[in-house]
């Protein structure tokens, strides 16, 4: 039988996560009357925190595991996964846990991973990255009752709690700050298309242009590596109508995309803006420096770890939603040329 | 009392650690006569493969560890780091051993994590990385017994054994065919200092220099981050005799030098020449395409971890000599305008 969750109690007692887990955790934030209530029903449904469970189960891990599904050549150039990895070691090695890393070929074996680290008792928690529409690791992590969080939009991490940011609305601050500019062709590098994140920037993408009147955006799915990323920005630019904007699903495309321009002999930012999904340090090492969307890819993996940790010891928690990451205009974005 | 290794029987044969191995596994290699002698000392020793000793000590973590002492940002962007994972994972996960990682804020408490992973019996052995000169990791690890594979020059690995590359033959090859394009003024922006590898670089570079008859070859000492490149190369190049070709210590610095060459209104390769140690994707998204010495990373990491292993089962291993890193002439190199 499946050990009952903060989410079960939430649904049953017709509130949020949050306030079970400020109930739970004798918190200020919900009344007494609610806190009685939300405890009687974690009783009757026979709920405890995960360490009742884990020390049945024998002795702790003091170990996390991360498994990463890309292959090794992505891997190693995008910055995004070494950042994330230094901020959940910051708070791991903090409270002496160790990261256990394994890197995979694809979510089955992801899932295949999660089942051995659990019965052998080699992690005591999961963090989950790269969430998919319907991805088949969440159903399967709620039934191992392995603790696990997930890095991405809660819609997609069923009763995983989740470290999350707006992608939507920073897609929006893009958009709009093109338009103001005065771009009226904007076209979208996107990342893997089967990636949730993916599908809710391509949403807000679609509902940021029609908003502003723009018939005229175009989306190409890519794969965040630099060589698609160059073979899609030299058709874009080559077309009769190129775009006056190009917005890229991570800083490794865009500077491919940079790149290219130079190549073609188009000037950045004169005969097309760039932006960059992601602002590590390579959109600056670049001429010109590439306008970024800026989040603190270290601090969403502390906060995981964060969040993990109390789950491992059975403190109720909830999902935390990260900051939104922030538009940082630098040299690749300017005004189109008045003839465009 | 220590227990003693391949190199105190190669010493006391005087043989090479090789001819040790070949002996103690019944491999081919040595003549029978040798073999005779030099298990006959290993037995006088009292040497016997690390297993029994574990069997002794418990169970095996199944496994193995990796300390990284860098700071976050520069594990993020420097792709050789995820690389040599991949590379470590792709053997590890094979043998169904974990690869446990931690971030470490200097080679002090890098031992103090090797001491506590061994004492917990958390890892069978470990991967270091980033030899120095006179390494206090070397002692530290010879004396816990921990079985270690260093990656780097065994010239600094002391007993461990080690995968190492021809550094010094490849920067010869670099300076050879920059001096064959015509190059007289060549800058060399280094790692940092402290690092063994970045040693023999420098000295291959004096030498390669001094015999190509060249006396204004310049040195200057970096860390591997764009930031510091790019001060470097603006210095470099507003100099009253800017080099004609600068060669730097990674892609990272490579790139920000390109950068702050258009910065700076030069044409490269036209008004200078750049040439990038490892050629990550990294070397090619930019424009023009970086020359670049190019090494399998991820096969480093394999060959670690396959020594490792073997290392951790008792069976006796020697050095690893990987392939020497290959120079890749791309558009980022020429010869030099004819008045300089």
């Amino acid at each position: 039988m499946k050990r009952p969750t903060i989410a079960d109690i939430a649904r049953r007692a017709g509130v949020s996560k949050g306030a079970v887990s400020y109930a739970l955790n004798g918190q200020a934030g919900v009344s007494e009357a609610t806190r009685a209530r939300i405890r009687g029903i974690a009783e009757e449904l026979g709920w405890s925190p995960n360490t009742a469970a884990r020390a049945l189960s024998g002795a702790a891990a003091y170990a996390v595991g991360l498994a990463l599904c890309r292959p090794a050549r992505v891997l190693g150039i995008e910055p995004f996964f070494m950042e994330l990895i230094s901020g959940l070691e910051s708070e791991l090695s903090a409270r002496s846990y160790a990261l256990t890393l394994q890197v995979v070929a694809d979510p089955v074996s992801e899932v295949e991973v999660y089942r051995r680290w659990w019965a052998e008792r080699r992690v005591d928690g999961v963090v989950i990255v790269d969430l998919r529409h319907e991805d088949p690791r969440v159903p399967e992590l709620e039934k191992l009752g392995l603790p696990a969080v997930a890095i991405g939009d809660p819609r997609g991490a069923g009763n995983l709690s989740g470290i999350w940011a707006d992608d939507a609305g920073a897609l929006t601050d893009v958009v709009e700050y093109l338009v103001a500019l005065g771009h009226r062709q904007i076209a979208r590098v996107t990342g893997l298309p089967e990636l949730l994140h993916t599908r809710i920037r391509d949403e807000a993408f679609i509902a940021a242009c029609t908003r502003a009147g723009i018939g005229e955006q175009q989306m190409v799915q890519a794969d965040y590596t630099g060589a698609t990323a160059a073979r899609i920005t030299r058709r874009l630019l080559s077309s009769r109508t190129p775009p006056t904007a190009v917005l890229y699903d991570n800083d490794v495309m865009a500077v491919a995309g940079l790149a290219v321009a130079q190549e073609m002999g188009r000037a950045v930012p004169g005969d097309v803006s760039i932006v960059a999904w992601d602002d590590s340090p390579l959109c600056q090492l670049v001429h010109p420096p590439l306008t970024a969307l800026n989040r603190d890819i270290a601090a969403y993996g502390a906060h995981a770890a964060r969040l993990l940790l109390a789950l491992i010891e059975g403190v109720p928690t909830d999902d935390f939603q990260d900051e939104t990451p922030r538009l940082v205009p630098r040299g690749s974005t300017a005004p189109p040329r008045p003839d465009r």
